[in-house]
């Protein structure tokens, strides 16, 4: 880190975030002065392709297509690394890294993916990894996290961590319309990308709970350790259905301290209605953590786009410029491997909460019966029940035997106990097809 | 600072705060060790009387009555203020730093009152002061509006700054019961002090708004120039029409740049329901920020009560241990009276938003023309009217005439032409009484 009145960064990757720093810190460059108590000078932004517009005008010089040109200019303190994808980003990091730069980085596939690798390089070559933007974009997850709330020992983190999805949810729940004409309109707006898998499959969201789960609860997480399931396919009746008895339908990540053990889970949830969590609409964001000391935080926020992603890389250059991010850095020994985790993760057999299941049955008397029997044997107990007998809900099943919609609503039961009692379910002659199951909170 | 592998720390003042903060010290020191990189270790505890239980063991020979046992002790690396009042604590916080203590405190009140010169003489002592728990306890609000959003041009910052008020305007919101008797259960269920003026009046929300206004906006502001209302007195009735028209009334501290003016307010408002803001109930506080470049962040959590706000302290007290406190105390230059303002308060007339007037009136036809009348003299607009002509409402005025409730919203108007209208208003025959007044949000 220079010590010098004046921190010269780059940015590799001028794509939708990297134009945003740029623009912060050439438009605002009084105020990052200010907050870091030096100036912040943009020396190299580099891209691959020269002639794409960027959107911002760059003082001669400054784009470049060679990183090379930032990785062998000693002069450079920060490399502001926003290039996505795993590989080059990987390479770039290292060798940066290794040139003597700090980095600031919003890439949470690259840190799910090489976390440990990354920052013990780091650790060994004196250098610092800032990444407030790779989860929840806007909302300073990071540093709430990490420093904020540092006197508590952290309970439980809940969150919605995709914006794309809860932007899709939130889309058909309020208009009532499918999930893959929300897809388009998602796409349409500039919420969702041309490949939205990664966000509505739960991966992205999974990859975000891993990163914070590290700096929570100190847990080594692989991200494809986190059972996920996404938003892809969610079915309009579960948000009918969830809405009836009062919930909505929300793609939650959970990380929760249980017996000492971690619980991780990453699913569309029924969340109570009128609980903040529920009410978090559009592409917001929000996270709950409960800490032993302070009790629930909540915060809501952008969690992706390109001013609110780029308000965090800015706050992470100013904490590097200013020397708080190296402090930081070797003090929490982030995503190291020598430390002793403090947390396992808990066999998701044994993760236990309330369970939504809706399923097809044949609409004639005992259905109801025969399933709640294998919910008994499973020692599974009954809160509310919806059943259609009206006509209008019939179906054929391949049969030709009528069948309608049952929705159930349970008391607590283990994970393990749910996924066996639904096995059990289809497998009774009198279910058509398989059951949706969904955990419910609140 | 010490930087030795152990940072000494006192507290002085174990009240309901300090004991907490006792507690995660001593309970606790793997913990506050892991984040701060070094042992915080509980030397002193100060009272003044050391025969009342503090509900905590201590070591033997850290209890002590004599604060002078802190200040002439070079062992001790931070001093804890947690004794609430003005004076001695202002002595105490500045004897301490002459002794080469840095300072964490609680004490907005002290803060808002003293700040300037304490910060002041902090900056030429080579000393810092860390005030985290001073504004909404246990939410991270100092942190997050001087560090984590510091690529931002804060546009405004609205909140639920008093738990105790809150409280109390959700229970007689949700039971229907008066003001007199929810302050009593506040008192019981120890929400409220003996003497809860300072919370109810608005004193507290508005010291708050002062600190937050001058980290968030580099304004200087006493708090006493915020105009500012509180919930005492409030009446019953206003909950029931605000909930009619689809609001709820909060407690509510306004800051708000506009056209390079800092607009700022404390008092009842009413937020519209369905809005974070509307939705915190019981003793929660909450923020609302909006920065240019992240839009808004919304904070929820517990404003006050033993373990929170020791939460805040704490977690000042680790950032003071390792280093990071000294970097952002020099760099931002806290309540500098040598810098020059950022923004100025905005003359009270100029503030612009939307009211709701509530007024009893005579029960006659051509009553509400003529209160239209004046508003409109006043170029002020309404948006809803609710009008009782049912004989239930009536009331008799001093002269016998029966009198009905009249609740008008506006649209847009300016502070001063809704001052105007009241007096005009008022001045009326068919008004009988004073005319309840207060803003709209959302
Ligand atoms: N967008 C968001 O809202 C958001 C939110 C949080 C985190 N993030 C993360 O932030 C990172 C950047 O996202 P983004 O949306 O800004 O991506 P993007 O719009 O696709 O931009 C990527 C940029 O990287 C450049 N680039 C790619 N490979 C390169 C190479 N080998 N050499 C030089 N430049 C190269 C591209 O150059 P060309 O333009 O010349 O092709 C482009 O400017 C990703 O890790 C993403 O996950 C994004
Ligand atoms: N309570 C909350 O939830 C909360 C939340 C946020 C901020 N705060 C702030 O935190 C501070 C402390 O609040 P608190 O609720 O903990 O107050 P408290 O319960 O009244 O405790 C005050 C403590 O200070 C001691 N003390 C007072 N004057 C003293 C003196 N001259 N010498 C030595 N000790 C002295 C008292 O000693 P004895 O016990 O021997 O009388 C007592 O232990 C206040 O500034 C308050 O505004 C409180």
């Amino acid at each position: 880190m220079s010590t010098s009145n004046r921190t010269n960064v780059a940015i590799i990757g001028m794509g939708t975030v990297g134009a945003g720093v740029a623009r912060l810190l050439i438009d605002h460059g009084d105020r990052t002065a200010r907050h870091a108590g030096k100036t912040i000078w943009l020396s190299k932004a580099v891209v691959r392709d020269l002639n794409k517009p960027r959107g911002i005008d760059l003082p001669a010089g400054v784009l470049t297509d060679s990183i090379d040109e930032v990785l062998d200019d000693p002069s450079i303190d920060v490399v502001i690394q926003l290039m996505g994808g795993l590989s080059p980003a990987r390479e770039v990091m290292l060798r940066a890294m290794e040139a003597g730069k700090d980095i600031v980085t919003a890439n949470k596939a690259l840190l799910a993916e090489h976390g440990g690798e990354l920052f013990t390089r780091a650790r060994q070559l004196g250098r610092s990894i800032a990444f407030e933007a790779a989860v929840a974009g806007g909302i300073p997850i990071i540093a709430n996290v990490s420093q904020c709330l540092s006197a508590n020992q952290i309970l439980s983190l809940e969150g919605i961590l995709n914006g794309t999805s809860n932007f899709i949810v939130s889309q058909m729940d309020e208009k009532g319309v499918g999930y893959d004409e929300t897809v388009k309109l998602a796409q349409q707006l500039g919420y969702a990308e041309a490949d939205p898998a990664m966000d509505v499959d739960g991966t992205d969201a999974a990859q975000k709970l891993a990163i914070l789960s590290h700096l929570a609860f100190g847990a080594t997480v692989d991200w494809r350790d986190i059972p996920r399931s996404g938003i892809d396919g969610l079915d309009p009746a579960d948000l009918g259905f969830a809405g009836r008895l009062g919930y909505r339908i929300k793609l939650l990540a959970t990380a929760r301290l249980e017996d000492g053990e971690l619980e991780l889970s990453v699913g569309p949830t029924l969340v109570r209605k009128g609980t903040p969590m529920a009410e978090v609409r559009d592409a917001y964001n929000a996270i709950r953590v409960v800490g032993d000391a302070v009790g629930p935080v909540f915060y809501h926020g952008l969690g992706a786009g390109q001013m609110p992603t780029a308000s965090a890389v800015v706050a992470d250059v100013i904490d590097m410029a200013v020397g708080r991010t190296p402090i930081t850095f070797q003090t929490l020994e982030y995503f190291s491997e020598d430390r002793p985790a403090r947390a396992v993760q808990r066999d998701v057999a044994k993760l236990r909460g309330r369970y939504y299941f809706r399923l097809r049955v044949a609409n004639h008397p005992g259905t109801l019966a025969a399933i709640t029997g294998v919910l008994a044997q499973h020692a599974i107990s009954i809160s509310s029940v919806i059943q259609h007998e009206d006509v209008a809900c019939e179906n054929q099943n391949d049969g030709g035997i009528p069948t309608v919609p049952l929705v159930i609503m349970t008391h607590e039961a283990s994970e393990g106990a749910a996924r066996l009692a639904v096995e059990a379910i289809e497998g009774l002659d009198v279910v058509d097809g398989d059951v949706v199951r969904m955990p419910v909170r609140g």
